[in-house]
């Protein structure tokens, strides 16, 4: 069965992104991962190969594209050469940070983002998670405070992605005050320039994607302009929620993509290793592995495309998202773990792509939403 | 997500498989159980209906049609009210007897036999499997003699759906003299009819489906004539090969219903009872056993579905089918599981649609080629 | 590693056990089947050769024997050779109803039962469930209301083996007159007879175990006497749940039987079948099956022996018991799952033991409080 | 139930293994990991206090503990402060380099190493693997030449523990001068002090265990007296056998306390953590997940358990040492898993024990004997 998700345009851009993934990043990750941070020039030779901000409109430098799949032929490429830090680090970036500004930026917030974006001249991340706040954004206690035109931002933020290196965040706060307990219009999201009172942690010793800067973001009463305010007050618990089937989709393309990288390289590693004078492949429990493989990858995949041909029509709800999120950030942690033991010992050697792919899966059932956060919004949508 | 698969043809011809269902076989299916069949007149009655022999053109009484949308719409209808020895009952004869004869047989074999499968005078089996020979039909000992123009059968088969109750078989024999080890070319198939030497054992008692009549079949010198011969001499294995697509693609079908039927049916089983004062849909564990079901049945008819499309423009082949058909029939033994769990005691009555799907769940991993089979399809396609 | 738990005593009761389990069911089980009935000599001749009433004191006909090992050794028997209605339907008897009588009963009580139960002239079941209560038994609505010395029992109750053919039933009924909504007191336990106003409905038609009994019992004002009111008044709730460790201990030394059994089973059948030119246990995928069956078999049964143990010294407590029941019940769905696909199409057919196992097993994670039940037993002990 | 393997001594022992575990390894554990190394003092401490060596006789510095209790004692103090790089590290010396010494060692062999490994002043390391043999040692080609009454030893090693900054290496080197393919004779078992010729690669970077220093060993010609041939030429193999069951039961022991570690520490983690103003215990699935953690630690401990006892009787064979060391494995694997979940996105970071834990699981089912290779072992012994 042939995928029918791509046409031409997209296998031109994949080139674009073959090429720039191997000129700017093979070679030099394994220290990058070292550095737990990617260098900013590779970010602005993204920018240059137009490989950032891609739904951006022109007026503000970008492309324009709101066909997802571009972003899709994208992960593949960074998923497949073992490269998944940079692959969530632009996904920070073009799927959580700019969908608020595009979707509720005043063109004055636009005009100051957007082109710094797409130029990767500006590194964001989106900070929403706190100490005492994951899966209950509600419990979120940084807090903006109005002091004239402008805010202050007080409060800590955890697990950011793009923190320690990135010049601005995305970030939730209470902005009513904090009189009681917080309802459903007490946030509101404003983007926020490294400056006065704005300071990280050190990058997190995390598991996998290693060359991803997560870290602390504490904020002292940073000074914010009315500028910076996105959309309106009172309005970003339920930006967020309206994002939601963005950001899901984005993690549920990159967990097929590791699926099918799982699969291919499994594949490769096991017809070219002999034990007991036989090619692994001639092994029956190695053949029905990877034939599980394969047809997970494919039933992963088959899912995933639908939901972007979706998605690109409108129609994706949260519920759906949620399906698919759990479902391939299930599936790639399930391949991904089948695939890395027809590694043997090789596997668990950071430089193999499978084992980038392995620790990347761990993250996808828990960032982003969890599992069982995927399943109570299934579960209360019946 | 909405599914994209029917069009409005299909939404016509459902409506006539619902009312065929509720009129001719809810109400009797329990007693049909307990006589291990499905009584002549529902076959008729289906005939009359245009509910058999779907692909069969009209030059011999059917209605041309090669678009298996239609197939998988009755399916589904006899899947979701746990009529499933009907499902299979149909299948025996359309996906599995038909083919053969549309796309092997020559124009007397047409001209004698398509009428009476598509009026439902004429029920057909399909008989390969043998006491030595499942996975294997090189094992296959029915042998078919020349005598004269015709051909003398003899042999015994076994696991044969269809076979109590039916008039005519589709049998693999060999032809070859049986001289040494049976090779690619030595079998050939014929349509036999019941006629002297030609008997049958008794139903077997059966897990599931015990509506279908799986019985032993044995050929005493079974007189057939050179009409009755399916295609070419010592053709019949690459026969079987080149329909194996189909076959599994139908098993595929009838598992992605179950999954369907599984997920509705506990759905509406939890929303409706209550223990310890609460509905068991406010349990998380309902909701998330929920969500999962219904996850997972969407991912499976996705595929499915695409399979489908495939099937119809040419395009699956022998592994994709495995594939498909592994990932189905798995699917739905785990979904109708799961499901039949969240029904309690009620799931382990047999007059529980759920319970009619467990037990037909069983068989798929095993008939039309076991899950085993199937992987090392897939495997040495690699 | 040996397997520690019987001693000599044990051994030479399982010589008693294996002889009537060939002698008296052998060969005549599937006629059973069909007739959803054990036939009361059966009962007789158990009761003759001392597998009935174990525990019951000498005073009263038993052999007093409280090391709960002789009953794993017949429960294994029955097991291995596929008469899994026999062991379901001696177990009611014997872990279900007599725990109660000795434990609660008065001597009156006793001395007018337990040399019945032993004798095997009265088979019991026992009633706890009702159509609107099954996890939670406070649900329960047949009441038992004063009449003079006797009470007046009525009710319906579903889902009860030993129900269409038994004598007596041990019933949970309310008793505190149903002024509102039921506690922890208000319930009791009667032995009832049958008699005016106790009937039946027709034994349910079940997945599996068809040769037990199960039905609807249905009390139409049954008068019982003080006699039979087991223990005290408002105790049947705190009795039931006292006694839960063993109910639960019981199935899961059947269901870690079924384990090894079907371990057997599928090593026997791949050793005797062979597809294209080679045994099933050549074929690597086969073995590996095979030393998971074996491995996990061997998991379960140090655990549930552990249990075993741990019961025979009065230190299974609720929480243990609740994992043993969870762990060997989950098990043994899953390995006789296995062992059955390793049968091929024979694993469907209900004459084969591994097929008598995979039916009976659906039932072990629902009978006796569902995986759920213990989960949240296990749960809430933390 | 309670666990009863241990008896007074084990426990005091336990004490001193707590209390050198508080002292000398937490609170630094996260530098050595950075490092790749844990300091030599940590080993001349352990020494002192009679942590290494265990079974080495008096005669020879140590304390001839042959009950393996006392290692189980001290692998689960490492794993549940998940100090797992210890406990891999000391099990290399423990398990796999001594009893060869022990059991095949000359007079001379065992005062010249014993009393050094005791101490702690010499780390061993064990070097089997190359980059061409894993799972099939056969496929070795390290030599050893005679030269006089010397060995001289040329190859390479990979994936080597201790080796980076280990003093000597038990090394598996073929020795009977590669006339042909190796066969059971062609290999011996050599202790090899760092010396002329000895080099070692950078550790690994690895998913986990990274205080470990996983390592190339190259060898060129580097000269090995008479002494440090371990036993007789040409048994390497066979003495590598001999010794599996040990090795693999170590792995069992420790997995299984993985396992245990795991579910207190989801426990501890869930109960101290709110999301939605509900401690995260009172949800159900929180529940039910710890339930079962719960009951597969105790399930995986008490099948490790009998191993162990078995092992000290001197009766577990290499069957039944796989069986353990394949569930165990596995069942660490999956349980670190659901455990690292019901953490949220700490699980992701390293310094907490349930990342190591994960991490470390995901080599248990790869060293020492994979999965495969044990479901191989099993099979082929039925
Ligand atoms: C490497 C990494 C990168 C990250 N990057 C970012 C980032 O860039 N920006 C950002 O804002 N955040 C980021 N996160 C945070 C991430 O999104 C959160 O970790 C995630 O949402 C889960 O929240 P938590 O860790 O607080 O877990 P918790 O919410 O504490 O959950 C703990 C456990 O409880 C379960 N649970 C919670 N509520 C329920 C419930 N109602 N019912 C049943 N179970 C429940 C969860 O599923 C989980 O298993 C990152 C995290 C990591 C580890
Ligand atoms: C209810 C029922 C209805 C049926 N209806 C029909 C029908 O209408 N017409 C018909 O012709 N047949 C029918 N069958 C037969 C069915 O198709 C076969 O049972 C099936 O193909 C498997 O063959 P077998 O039973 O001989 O199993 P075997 O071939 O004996 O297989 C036994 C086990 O060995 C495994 N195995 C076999 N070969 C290999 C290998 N190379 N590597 C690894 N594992 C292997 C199998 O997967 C299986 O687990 C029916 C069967 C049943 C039970
Ligand atoms: C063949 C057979 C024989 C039987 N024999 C006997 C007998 O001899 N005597 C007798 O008294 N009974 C008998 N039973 C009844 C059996 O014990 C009950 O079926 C069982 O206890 C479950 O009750 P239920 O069927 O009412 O399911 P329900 O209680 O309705 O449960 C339905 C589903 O909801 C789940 N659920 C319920 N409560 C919760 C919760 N709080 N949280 C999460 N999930 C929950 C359950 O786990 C289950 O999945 C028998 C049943 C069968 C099928
Ligand atoms: C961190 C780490 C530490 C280690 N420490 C040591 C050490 O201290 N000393 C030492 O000597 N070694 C050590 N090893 C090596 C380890 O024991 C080997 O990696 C392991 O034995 C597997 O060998 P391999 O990596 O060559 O895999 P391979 O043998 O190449 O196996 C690759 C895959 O093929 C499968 N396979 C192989 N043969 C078969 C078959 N017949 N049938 C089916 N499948 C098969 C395997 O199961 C595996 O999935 C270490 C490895 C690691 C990663």
């Amino acid at each position: 069965m042939k995928r029918a998700l791509f046409e031409e345009d997209h296998e031109q851009f994949r080139e674009l992104a073959t090429e720039f993934n191997a000129r700017e990043i093979s070679g030099k990750y394994a220290q990058w991962e070292k550095d737990h941070q990617i260098p900013r020039e590779v970010w602005q030779s993204a920018g240059e190969n137009g490989l950032l901000g891609l739904a951006v409109p022109e007026e503000f430098g970008g492309m324009g594209i709101d066909d997802y799949r571009f972003r899709v032929v994208l992960d593949e490429e960074f998923v497949r050469s073992g490269h998944l830090a940079v692959a969530l680090a632009f996904h920070l970036h073009d799927d959580l940070v700019l969908p608020y500004l595009l979707s509720y930026g005043s063109a004055e917030l636009k005009a100051k983002w957007l082109p710094r974006m797409v130029d990767g001249s500006t590194i964001t991340s989106c900070a929403l998670t706190e100490p005492g706040a994951g899966s209950d954004l509600r419990a979120v206690r940084t807090k903006a405070v109005r002091d004239g035109d402008d805010w202050l931002i007080s409060g800590q933020k955890t697990f950011i992605g793009n923190a320690a290196f990135g010049d601005a965040s995305l970030v939730l706060a209470r902005t009513d005050g904090e009189s009681s307990r917080a309802g459903a219009h007490s946030f509101s999201l404003f983007m926020v320039e490294r400056s006065e009172g704005y300071s990280n942690g050190k990058p997190f010793d995390k598991m996998g994607l290693r060359a991803s800067d997560t870290a602390e973001l504490f904020f002292d009463e940073v000074r914010v302009s009315a500028t910076d305010l996105v959309g309106e007050v009172g309005q970003g618990l339920s930006y967020v929620k309206a994002q939601l089937p963005q950001a899901r989709l984005a993690l549920a393309v990159a967990a097929s993509a590791i699926c099918s990288a799982s699969f291919e390289q499994a594949l490769e590693h096991t017809k070219n290793r002999s034990t007991f004078g036989q090619v692994l492949t001639e092994y029956q429990n190695t053949r029905f592995e990877l034939a599980d493989l394969k047809t997970e990858a494919h039933v992963t995949q088959s899912f995933v495309d639908r939901a972007v041909l979706a998605f690109n029509e409108g129609e994706l709800n949260a519920s759906d998202a949620a399906e698919v999120k759990l479902w391939a950030s299930e599936s790639a942690k399930k391949l991904s773990d089948k695939a890395l033991q027809l590694h043997g010992g090789y596997g668990y050697i950071m430089e193999y792509p499978i084992a980038q792919s392995f620790t990347a899966s761990r993250l996808l059932t828990i960032f982003g939403g969890t599992s069982e956060i995927m399943r109570e919004t299934i579960g209360r949508a019946l």
